[in-house]
């Protein structure tokens, strides 16, 4: 979906031109942030461009499966987060289509209704993430309890020091509650349905990642310079925990539906 | 329990004198911070003291039932906290014990067994705290998104600024979170009984009031000078929350455990 | 100049109307938060009110000369902020004016010129609160480092715990800090006059309530129970630094002047 | 002087064995680290180790000049820094010495006094640090301003966006305070010396990496995807604020100190 040229956090910006060539599909623009587009297994793309461009807002947008191997596609490079570039997902690749050409049947869905097949899957791809980091806080907080029991700087155990003790609680506390926010949107998910559960989903999706670079900046403080090396796995995950603040919507966006909807919900009352 | 001269969050600290003197218990001494002593339909007190002190640490302490209209007692003053006299509970009131003389039989449980007595009101009391809290932020959550409905300075509805958006979406995020962790505690309550849950309570303990801190500080701000004021019930929410960060175990008391346990659960692997 | 029923810190909802009659003002509505009122020796209110209904907006203000004890006007009651009344500032009044009637010659400045009238006390007396709160703050300091060399819970002393010592160490650091900030815009508005020294005064004005917020906080957990109580000064120290967050000026107008000036003089560079 | 298998942020730890044979010294350990080791044009290294192991604490170790082309010493490997080599300072190596012999006259200063030989250069460098972190903010402030006039999803400007503006706004304030207590503690180093400004400097090295994390870690937020990417440099200014909370003294260690100098000079007096 993310071209750099738009401001992709609002997906009516993409401007990949995907034009009817009558039998077939003309693709030119370029993405970036293709995730898992350099992985040997991964074969097709799903592209989102715009079909019909004169189109009401909303319907102007398709998505279209596109082999990597076509004509006209080219892997451009590789992006890093922080100084990572993220190889066992596949990395994140900028993609470059000129005069890409597939034929009219490589359409997902129905034609103009590429946001809605999107939906789809993103909701479900957000609890994936957030799951996923839960499991890296946990990580996170086995690493840094097991060296606060080896290490001792000027004479005390870290394990003993209130300030790291701190760290520690407050670790434990705020992965617990977020997880429970996950659990919940899951749960929701599974017994009402996605839409139901979309501002659980969208709590989940701004929270987790917060606590998960809070524990995690704590764990690396804990192992001093090693924490910030690669010799510790703390600054890979963190860097997961960052990106994810960005990636499938920005908080900023997830923060406006959910204000929007406490605002709808809340009873119009006089309040003092 | 809590005494003016010794550090209170430290239960072994307390000192109140409660000499046996054959048939009765001759109580000496002064608390404060003794809630609920003031109103009108509070007839006894649960008095912690020394009735051992020459025991081991941890049996010196005893609960003894105290009438409130016994000669020797005075109920010196009202506190305040923030200035508020929380009256509706009855206040906290400053008690002195002046050769309060009371029969044997006035004592809770078994001689020198205070601690254990007192433990049992404890968690129970703490995850009620927390119950209440959330309540209260529902309560500010409600407050602010109504406000924000109707009031617009500078030409624009309080309701569609980013910031305010921003408040109310992490003031629903966090409150949500905090739910559940209490609710997780009271859970494990009810299956696995106070003990087990007693992490579980120490957890919620130090969320909870946080969170209604932040949700109720950001209410304030939307309601401009009324927040502040009493025209509004949130700065007494606040105070509230403030207060519950050191009554009931001060927070770094809570932590030190939670870490504690964690510590003592991590597995000592080789870790990086 | 603040109004209960207008969002007052857009100045130009001001809405107390200001009639005129010939040879007087006849002034109809309510003000309220009007600092000092309440004293013995205050005698004459400087009201804002719209004299100039249809004049260009900027243009409809002015400020009359108002004695207190002018027939129609009523001090109504005095504003708390949390439980405390202010009374050594002679309180926050809430004030009405029903038929108030005074002279033209009453009027401060140019008809219609009320705001650039109040801008210039504005300025300084946001400074000065600054300076007052840089004051506060440390008195707090002083006051958590002399307990914590005399409390210690579990047998440590407050003093020697690591948790302690990172808040007095962030105290004084942030105070440091905060004050320079202070000193700056002083040396500037000295200098250069108060108009260049705006953007300096808004910082100030933005930085320092937050930290005297978070040292007395920090000073009130210190203390414990006493420190939310009034038998110290800490919670009045709070209760002064929070409402310095909404008056003269909520932090998110002062957060909005200067991100403009900042985006005025960031040059429009190809930034990566 | 840090070492992989000692807490080295207690440099009483260093345990690099640095034996007298008569002529020479006999170097045996492994540090990490040590940056700029990697430059082509770095020569020589400052070792830190014990020449004496059993003098009185403080009284052990010593700093030897050691040409990196002696025979024994091996550049083991470059760490990385949040997945960057920093490799226009030379890197950050882990070298091993075996065996490394170099004769007596290549101590630096007194035999014995490698602490205090030490500590004439850590302060300004500490300082040094802070004011290369200040203009780091700096430019990602000129870059979160330039790229918000430019981008706007959802069809408003970042710019006019009142979220971005809090981080403008804040960013603008933290630095300027930031910016004056390294300017504070410059001007004491200058005017009353290094000892003299030791907590001025200990109170900037703890401020500006914190606020140089924040403001950078919002303009990567500005920036969306692009902003965690190395197409800006935003994550590594990210990454050279985060380890200068760990590289010349951890924060705690710096903290305690600060704390201590305040519980040194607080008056006991009786505070509330
Ligand atoms: C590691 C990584 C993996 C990714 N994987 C994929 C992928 O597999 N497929 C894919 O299509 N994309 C992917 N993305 C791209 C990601 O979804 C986009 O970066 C994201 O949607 C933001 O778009 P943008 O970068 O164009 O930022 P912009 O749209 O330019 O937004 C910039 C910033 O503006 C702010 N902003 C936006 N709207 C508002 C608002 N209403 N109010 C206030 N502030 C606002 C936010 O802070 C936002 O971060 C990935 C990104 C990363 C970093
Ligand atoms: C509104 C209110 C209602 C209350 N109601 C009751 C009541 O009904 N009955 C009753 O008995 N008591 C009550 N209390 C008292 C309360 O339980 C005590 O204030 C509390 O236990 C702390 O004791 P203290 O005030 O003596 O503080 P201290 O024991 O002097 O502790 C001061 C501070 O030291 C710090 N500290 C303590 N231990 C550590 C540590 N290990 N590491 C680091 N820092 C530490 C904490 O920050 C703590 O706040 C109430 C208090 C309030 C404010
Ligand atoms: C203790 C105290 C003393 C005072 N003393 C005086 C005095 O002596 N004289 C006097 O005239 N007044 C005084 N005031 C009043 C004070 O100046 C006003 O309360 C203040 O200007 C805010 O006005 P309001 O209360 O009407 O809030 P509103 O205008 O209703 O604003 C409410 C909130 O909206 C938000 N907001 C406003 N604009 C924006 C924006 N652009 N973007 C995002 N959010 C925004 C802010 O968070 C603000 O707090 C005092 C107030 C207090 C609490
Ligand atoms: C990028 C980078 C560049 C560096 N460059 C150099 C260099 O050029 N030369 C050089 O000699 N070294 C260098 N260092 C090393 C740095 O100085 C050490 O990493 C640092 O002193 C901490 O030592 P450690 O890593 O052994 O952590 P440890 O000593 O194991 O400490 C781990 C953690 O314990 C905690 N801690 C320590 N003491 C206390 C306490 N009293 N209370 C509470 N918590 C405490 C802190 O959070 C600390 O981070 C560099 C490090 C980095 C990351």
């Amino acid at each position: 979906m993310t071209e750099p040229d738009v401001a992709s956090s609002d997906a009516n910006n993409i401007s990949l031109s995907v034009r009817d060539d009558g039998d077939n599909w003309v693709i030119n623009g370029t993405k970036w942030w293709s995730t898992a587009a350099m992985r040997p297994d991964c074969k097709v793309a799903l592209v989102m461009g715009v079909t019909d461009p004169d189109a009401a807002i909303g319907k102007r947008h398709s998505i279209i499966l596109v082999p990597f191997d076509a004509a006209g596609l080219t892997l451009v490079r590789s992006l890093t987060v922080f100084g990572f570039r993220d190889l066992h997902e596949g990395g994140h690749a900028e993609v470059r289509f000129e005069n890409v050409t597939v034929p009219k049947e490589n359409i997902l869905g129905e034609r103009g209704a590429g946001f809605s097949v999107a939906q789809a899957r993103l909701g479900p791809g957000r609890i994936h993430h957030c799951m996923r980091l839960i499991g890296m806080a946990e990580r996170a907080i086995a690493m840094m309890t097991a060296r606060a029991k080896t290490r001792a700087p000027f004479g005390v155990l870290l394990a003993d020091q209130g300030v790291v003790q701190t760290w520690v609680a407050d670790a434990r506390t705020q992965v617990n509650a977020a997880r429970l926010l996950v659990l919940q949107a899951a749960w929701r998910m599974d017994v009402e349905g996605n839409k139901a559960a979309r501002h659980d989903i969208a709590a989940a999706k701004i929270m987790v990642p917060q606590v998960v670079k809070d524990v995690t900046d704590r764990a690396m403080q804990v192992f001093g310079g090693a924490g910030v090396s690669s010799d510790t796995m703390l600054s890979v995950l963190y860097a997961q925990a960052r990106f994810l603040q960005i990636a499938d919507g920005p908080d900023e966006v997830h923060r406006r539906s959910l204000a929007r909807a406490e605002f709808a919900s809340a009873p119009l009352i006089r309040v003092i």
